[in-house]
């Protein structure tokens, strides 16, 4: 067990230097945020620290000063929001994976790769676990670390919205709005743009949706024809697969996507009393009480039927039907 | 000016008794929340308190309890979330409008129709309101209460996403979640619920939505048939005119809507540096930079064509076509 406190994580960072930060591939707004703003945070220090990153989504670029990507050779690496060392994109994973020493984050799943690792998994999102190292070391909250940090919780929370939102999750955001964010412009950018690439597909998809079982239950299938028409990858569609379970009265709601290599996979996110992992079970799947997955080998239109005829049998199980 | 203080408001509501809270016509969640708030804390400090409410939007009836609903001559009147007589509903404005003894509000255009107001209009909410005044009256923030302020919280703020979301919001916030609001479940049911009706006509308007003016413009048009297919009200889908301006790109957003009486109603929403309501001028119209309306008594496709016409000349003068 190398879990350190807060404190030890930044006692570390002031002896560190030459510092490169890198965080999670196919970064979220909490990789991002989080990134940068312990960017900011060491610089004021007076760190020598730079940052390597990929795919930034383009409503955050913002957060990225063109001076974090100067070149000098690097003599620590400090992760954030990085879980696992596999998480990293290959090309930093190979380069950088074996030689971590400090890893900043709040998944309680993390496998402790680094030398070092600061995790709070209480907390909702790794920007929330630096704002604390932030307060304890006496960093001042500038309005530019202000909004790292807001993307960053705001992001993983559903802008406050899910479980994970905790009465210091709501303190800390209101710091951070203190320091200066413009949180109605920053939230219309992150949570309120949709590419024209988004709606047309969410439009096919919308086109899609069926509900069924006396409407207990929607059926959302999504093909590989459906993400080339609207020139949208199923990374950047993650959210649709929610659609389902959102409509009043459902109690099981199920995403049916056709994979590149032609596989199905079913989702199901259900609600009391419906259990998901047990449908997913019968199809060899698993997960969660209400949200569970599975893949189904047969063509589209079999793993369909066979998987809402799962959620009929548990509907009528359960007294539904 | 008739306007309170905090210290005056709690004063007068301990001085009164045999009250009615009412709040305003098509409640929505802080109209809702904030009544039953005020309830329960009245009962608290044992007062003799019922109210009176129709069209509870049936995702916060949990927040109804029965015995508020008791019957007995009343003998003061508290209003929250109201700020003109008028948009109490048309019963109870004959009935009570002229006897307000108290109205507990959180909106700057106030009209002080009620003999005494307590009105802070850098609140987010009516319920924010009430969080400082049961505060200061030493109310014990139950469970109940609770809830009934973070709904009217949350739905005042798009879940602590719009502008008006202030530092003092998060904080009020943070000591609801602390006296038990269960959130994560709340807010899936406020805000991650649609009816199925509602699903049918975001379909339709996803069919009905087209991009224009090189991905500058987007056009929404709404029929009567469109409502009537899907079953449901303009009330209950007013969200929907924000979707044109959400898309990446769009500077004017246009929602086209044809109304029961047969006339046209052009809603504009705009981003820097396009001004809706110069556009909206040009048609006897009128609104705010960001958003504007008018009415076009034209047929629909002439409509939609002059709006397009207003906003492509918009375009062009501010050089982005």
């Amino acid at each position: 067990m190398n879990g350190i406190t807060h404190e030890r994580a930044w006692q570390r960072l002031n002896e560190l230097d030459d510092i490169l930060i890198l965080a999670h591939a196919r970064p979220d707004g909490d990789a991002v945020g989080s990134m940068f703003a312990l960017y900011h945070a060491l610089r004021q220090i007076g760190k020598n620290v730079r940052c390597e990153i990929k795919d930034v989504p383009g409503n955050m670029e913002f957060l990225m000063p063109a001076e974090a990507f100067a070149e000098f050779p690097v003599r620590s690496i400090v992760t954030v929001d990085v879980g696992d060392v596999k998480l990293l994109n290959d090309e930093y994973k190979e380069k950088y994976g074996t030689h971590v020493a400090l890893s900043i984050d709040h998944h309680g799943t993390n496998i402790m790769f680094a030398d070092e690792t600061l995790v709070d998994p209480a907390a909702a999102a790794a920007s929330e676990v630096l704002f604390d190292l932030f307060t304890l070391g006496g960093v001042t909250i500038t309005k530019e670390i202000a909004e790292c940090l807001y993307v960053g919780l705001s992001t993983d929370t559903g802008c406050f919205r899910f479980a994970n939102t905790t009465a210091k999750t709501m303190r800390t955001a209101a710091a951070l709005l203190e320091a200066g964010v413009d949180n109605g412009a920053l939230n219309a950018d992150i949570f309120e743009t949709k590419s024209a690439a988004y709606i047309a597909f969410e439009k096919a998809a919308m086109n899609a949706l069926t509900i069924c079982l006396g409407g207990k239950c929607a059926v959302l299938v999504l093909t590989q024809q459906m993400y080339r028409d609207a020139g949208i990858t199923e990374a950047d569609t993650q959210g649709i697969k929610g659609l389902p379970r959102m409509i009043e009265g459902v109690y099981a709601g199920v995403t049916v996507t056709e994979q590149k290599d032609g596989k199905i996979h079913a989702s199901v996110r259900s609600k009391e009393p419906v259990n998901a992992a047990e449908i997913c079970a019968a199809f060899g799947g698993g997960g969660h009480r209400y949200a569970a997955g599975c893949e189904l080998s047969s063509d589209r239109a079999v793993a369909v039927s066979s998987i809402v005829a799962a959620v009929e049998q548990k509907l009528r199980e359960t007294g539904l039907l």
